[in-house]
């Protein structure tokens, strides 16, 4: 942890305000190159706005015209994300942030701008949404250096873009554009450069005014670990037995009533204390 | 059962002609908000149309301007789709609906209209086919209600639309057009409201005319049980073991001397009784 | 197999120049109708480029207009794909291709033109690149022969064009031209007839040189034995392992190094020999 006695990061910026907390890769000296700061201050400012009762979503961007160049390889070699001698269980820095944000309870929205290549894509891909900006430009450019992708990355893209368009970026590492990314389905809108984060927001503050945090929580917890299974049964066994919870359930009540009103809700349940106890994944790593 | 003793249904509408069984939700005064009663009717209709030998495809519309609101919420709860103490294998009602249709030997074809809201969407995401009036609107609004996606949706959306999208419908529940719903793949082609039951029937007609129902049924069976899988190798051994079965296979020599002749297939076999037997997800729930 | 003493195949053409092996279906006079032999020769000589050090990407086109009309049927029957009697554990004749594409360490890339139907695209939907001309027609005709699917295509289908397409296609058995194929994902680019093989040599040309061999052997490989997982840890897991042994392994030392240098690669790694020798799927029908 490189976080100083004030409590700031050095790698990234990290604020909160409104219910929404922002988190900025702020290297803009090296095009946020990622390192293994920004990796151990991305996994706390991730875990700290999970348990924070005052952040309902997190917003991902950048300090800087890029989002990030990916790993940092200005030294000529891998310092800068690994050490010399891996233990046997290293987990690579790229994927420990791909992988919190997998396991996050509040919705993350990306908002990427410039370039976003390697580690600096790779990272957002587990992201419940990514915006990007008109001047946006992507690659997985692994195969032109002669590394390997990262952060679990084989396994996201294809389910974003399908396994043609994966495998023709993976394999040829080629830059591609923003309208092309939005094509595929990498990203979801395209904004102006100066316009993208406040289109995060928007959407954040959408999410919030409008959704029941508990709900989200679970949707994206259901998507995430049941999408891949082989068979629906088990998936409508799972959600009916959270479906036969609903009556007397505060949030399920308000939402009913509220749109019955037709009235803006007010969802009393808080995450991550109101989410049923009994979900599979809530056991570190158990997916049913 | 709500089915009365002149044999009709009274939330739902059915009819078979020229091969095709026509299922409509027809509680227009509600806007075909879903209940237990149209569960009940669903399941024992969609039964009914997979036994009836007169019977090729099925076709999932609506009387009145739109398919369904989803659950029937004007009560104030949820008692229109459950019951007070749901029992702990208690199957919710809309995935009962999906879950029937994903087992269907014959094809379905959903023809949808105005709002599809919720279950009113749900318990069409396993139909085979989706076809949609210009005017249709659609959302996943569980989240906006402080409840939870039934009917394994979370399951199947991702496969219809990719990850990116679904997510995006799923946690913002916002409501999304025809053009949308196309260019996503959440349905494969639009009509103007009047002709889309008419392009529903012209697809099935083609099915039936053109096509082996034991060929369709198997291969309906295979892409639902079968592309999940995390390797294709077990999928070849199926099909080799299928293939093999070919000389002497009534449908094959028809369909492969009606192509030679040029002239249109009559296809002798039928479903369910001329299935290849051994078909591993025959046993109920089972697969490979 | 029956290639002749000089080593040259019947049923298909295979040269290999600049470090491109071009296999060409070459039965033009039966629109390259597939049948045992041609399977015998396409699998021989995809292993063969395979092992083949002077051998960096394999193209598969055709000799004549259409790449394939699938199963060669004009004897009225299966004997051209089949015995009379097959054996228990026999492999139909499309998928013994697309499984050996499917485990080759070297990217494939098809060159389509004119007609790819039946066995004729089934074959191709492992490869990593699917290029087509402008007036390629396609179809999935099982449905409409009395047939069922080979070469796994049920499992490979979904994964490029999503659920809703496959299902389509598969069930109705139609024919759809080649921008239906590029909007569905199908294929990644559309060019004019005569011109289609040279974008596949262009592509290939671009991968040899600017990419790793290892990478993109491995990288191919991660796609397609990990993105079918029901979760991202262990491929994380699996990409960390390979990341921390990069320090030292003489690709990603050129990579970098070419890199920063901003001069093109040359990378020193050839495969198979310095592919990583634990990778979970280098033992046969071996996923992790």
């Amino acid at each position: 942890m490189t976080m100083d006695s004030s409590g700031t990061y050095s790698a990234i910026t990290y604020a909160v305000a409104e219910g929404i907390a922002t988190l900025c890769l702020n290297r803009p000296e090296a095009r946020n190159g990622y390192t293994l700061a920004m990796a151990h201050e991305l996994e706390h400012a991730l875990s700290t706005a999970d348990a924070d009762p005052d952040v309902a979503v997190v917003v991902l961007s950048c300090v800087g015209r890029d989002f990030s160049v990916g790993a940092d390889l200005s030294g000529g070699g891998f310092d800068a994300i690994m050490p010399a001698s891996p233990a046997g269980d290293w987990q690579e820095p790229a994927g420990r942030c791909s992988k919190t944000i997998f396991g996050l309870n509040k919705p993350v929205i990306a908002a990427l701008r410039g370039v976003s290549v390697g580690g600096g894509i790779t990272i957002t891909l587990s992201c419940d949404f990514r915006l990007a900006a008109h001047d946006s430009r992507f690659s997985f450019p692994f195969s032109r250096r002669g590394i390997f992708p990262e952060g679990a990355s084989v396994w996201y893209l294809p389910r974003l873009v399908g396994m043609s368009r994966a495998t023709d970026w993976m394999l040829t590492g080629r830059l591609f554009d923003a309208q092309e990314a939005l094509d595929a389905g990498l990203v979801t809108s395209l904004h102006p450069p100066e316009d993208v984060l406040e289109a995060a927001y928007s959407l954040a503050r959408d999410i919030i005014a409008n959704t029941s945090a508990v709900s989200t929580a679970v949707i994206k917890q259901m998507l995430n670990h049941l999408s891949g299974l082989n068979s629906p049964l088990p998936v409508h066994a799972l959600d009916s037995k959270l479906i036969a919870g609903l009556p007397g359930h505060g949030d399920a009540v308000e939402g009913v009533t509220s749109f019955l009103e037709k009235r803006p809700p007010r969802f009393p349940l808080q995450v991550p204390q109101d989410l049923p106890p009994w979900l599979p994944w809530l056991e570190a790593g158990q997916t049913p």
